[in-house]
């Protein structure tokens, strides 16, 4: 189900058990699908979609993310993701989404970076041709940090090699982008998600990733132990850098 | 959007962007995944779902599936899977699909085997309790084979050496289903998915795996080159085999 009030986008959803994790919640790299569909559907609906900038020669890509969860869905829940853009300029957008659960209580937000490139040079591409965007931009209130500068830990604590499959390749023909996130959040084990949830999570996209291309998933715990920085590496390209804070879990989350 | 007509439940689906694989279709994964949804939904629709056999002590699990598919639900498609009880006796159900795209056009079927068992010995349980449903068996029409007894071939052509991870596990604390389809596509490369479809695909569940387990991915031809035979091992433990037939793509599918 999804509704437009004005600037806002919602899609609404209903976690079933077949889309839950081990800890019967929506899992993190879920999410980041679910916010990828929503920033879609509402660019289609403003008429800033893939269709429209395809006219052009251009296509977005998803450049950062930052999202922030008090906890995230669980089984069985109705919960909705809601959208609107923040800022836009000549290169780039940024759009938001709250996150709300059952009985519409806000359980997260996140924070998104869109850059619209030319498909064929793969350099920045100009928006100038969507001065309509700046009557669409939303001053509702997103109150989680932006994405900030992540910067890998050298040496890392532990590296993990992977091969891109079939199943990794998403529509654009290349690596799907919440499959960065679940290689990411398994550099951890069962145990340690049981225990603890992802409370912040942010990435940030570099290059794109292909089929059969192998890969290294490598993690370090930040100096202070509150976050744990990742970078999966295609040889001296890295493909993208995460940053991930976990708190312990309580009754609410 | 869902609806139940008598014994018939129909879940309605939209294939975004997002959820498409590399050839703007769905997977194959995908699909399995909606067909547990789908026989769960209904399941507790006619108060035979999980809740109702939790209450005695069990549980069900999905030991058996076979679908044939003209062509998969495309990018930005309305499709909808159907699902029937064809029989059911003391220990299992035998439960039916039809997918449908636009139109209503039928693009293909599935057959599956539900066995409830007992949640701690792990045996057959009787659904004897559950009388009622010979009043919601169906006769609608399945077009397609049964699942037929699956020989794995030795020596297998290709292995991979896969360790479960985090993003694997289901709300059931064991490797998701959907999985165990996706690493058996993984087996061919992304030229030969271009190329080929998925015509016809069984999978026999024969044991559980679970997180950090290692197992081998093990595929061969069969003799008459028309399907690719798979087992995925756990030591000599045989996890799950498959039998996968492939046609080679037209403009129609």
């Amino acid at each position: 189900m999804t509704e437009t009030t004005e600037k806002i986008y919602t899609h609404r959803y209903l976690l079933t058990a077949a889309q839950c994790n081990a800890q019967s919640e929506l899992a993190p790299a879920m999410l980041v699908q679910h916010i990828i569909e929503v920033a879609t559907e509402h660019a289609d609906d403003l008429g800033v979609g893939f269709k429209q900038l395809e006219a052009d020669g251009n296509l977005w890509v998803l450049s950062r993310i930052a999202l922030e969860m008090k906890r995230y869905p669980r089984l069985l829940e109705d919960y909705s993701l809601s959208t609107w853009v923040e800022s836009y300029n000549r290169h780039f957008s940024q759009r938001n989404f709250e996150i709300r659960g059952d009985r519409d209580e806000v359980i997260g937000y996140a924070r998104t970076i869109w850059v619209a490139i030319n498909m064929k040079t793969r350099r920045p591409a100009s928006l100038e041709h969507f001065d309509f965007l700046a009557g669409l931009v939303c001053d509702k209130e997103c109150p989680i940090a932006p994405p900030g500068k992540i910067r890998a830990i050298e040496p890392p604590q532990m590296c993990h090699p992977y091969r891109f499959q079939v199943s990794d390749i998403d529509v654009n023909r290349h690596v799907n982008s919440s499959r960065y996130v679940e290689l990411i959040i398994n550099q951890m084990d069962l145990d340690t998600y049981d225990t603890f949830y992802v409370s912040r999570f942010e990435i940030e996209f570099r290059h794109e990733a292909h089929f059969a291309n192998d890969v290294e998933v490598c993690s370090a715990f930040s100096n202070d132990g509150k976050a744990l920085v990742s970078t999966i590496n295609r040889g001296t390209d890295q493909i993208c850098l995460a940053r991930t804070i976990t708190l312990p879990r309580s009754p609410s989350n």
